[in-house]
């Protein structure tokens, strides 16, 4: 790929990144499913594929909350060849419920994805998330981190 | 305009938001004015236009403050022609009063912006935030999100 | 330096701002401080010199934590030659201890850098941390802010 395309990918991949980030906030779950591609899978604690699949999840798992906020950052972008990628971001989700008398939850996690270009545009073939950890409700660490040593 | 021009005046709208953080975070309320032009219009819950009326608020509105911290991500700038651009990005921001009685506040927000290229440089022609909530204080969320279906 | 070139360094610099993080959060100490350059110097409070001191500064620091998240944003990169620049850019560091009795530590805080171009690649001459401040303990403020007018 030459450089000036390689970053025209790269701004492509990160702009679904953000449409990702706000369609979950503002719940439009089937907008945001539509980023996956139509055998796309997901995986944020239950595996999930194909976009009807993500969408329902999606539904479920936001209708819980009254307002969120998905703050992405640390994006890495590897190229596999020209129309495959992999990628890393890191993310602070914030979610209220509508249940005023729950504590917010927050959460500090990465997405780990593959990406492959259609005629669409750049879609995920599979996104997962896993958790540092959080606040407001528990999070087990489910990213590698090396033990301590002594 | 150019793929490669379009990528530098991109870079430049972005060094402008961190720029803007950075005023703030510095309390430098002259400086982050002069980021707007000089008839442009901010929306921080109270409309204001032009630099004059914009510098008194951040100063009335900073000075509560003993630190802030205004961590800006998810970018999304669209070039509406070759001097004119909108743009959207979230926000987290970080409060603490000289009261240190009072809790910190941390709002998580988004701007949404209307930039014009002036010799200057970019500069805003209107910047509105919006929040999805926050902590430490009643923020009401001014965001638009789908009401859940049944 | 010819604008795609420069383009390319600003990736590669910010690749491994975002290394940095991956490193502190996976606790892979000695491949964080190969991020150094040999003669580098970090200082998140107290001034080391070299990969060796670094890494073992890092294990010690690192080592109270069963997991931690460092989100990076407000990238800004100048270039004061072909091989050397520049960069500030600011980090919100979540932090868990092993001892789950200890409350989590957030901090707000902000890099600065001064980078270097070696045959390895874009390597840290200079980092330090300082503090707008933090939650869950004492975190003095570091950074300039200009004292409010009355």
């Amino acid at each position: 790929m030459e450089p000036l395309d390689e970053i025209l990918h790269r701004q492509a991949i990160t702009a679904v990144m953000h449409e990702y980030c706000r369609c979950a906030d503002q719940n439009h779950n089937e907008e945001q499913a539509a980023l996956f591609a139509p055998d796309g899978e997901a995986d944020w604690g239950v595996p999930l594929k194909g976009r009807e699949a993500i969408a329902a999840f999606l539904s479920e798992a936001l209708s819980k909350y009254a307002a969120t906020s998905h703050h992405v950052s640390n994006i890495e972008i590897d190229f596999v060849d020209d129309t495959h990628a992999t990628a890393t971001s890191y993310v602070i989700a914030w979610h209220r419920h509508h249940d005023t008398t729950l504590d917010d939850v927050t959460l500090f996690g990465r997405y780990d994805d593959e990406w492959v270009l259609l005629d669409e545009g750049w879609r995920f073939a599979r996104r997962s998330l896993r958790f540092a950890g959080g606040i407001g409700r528990a999070f087990p660490n489910t990213l590698p981190r090396r033990a301590s040593r002594g």
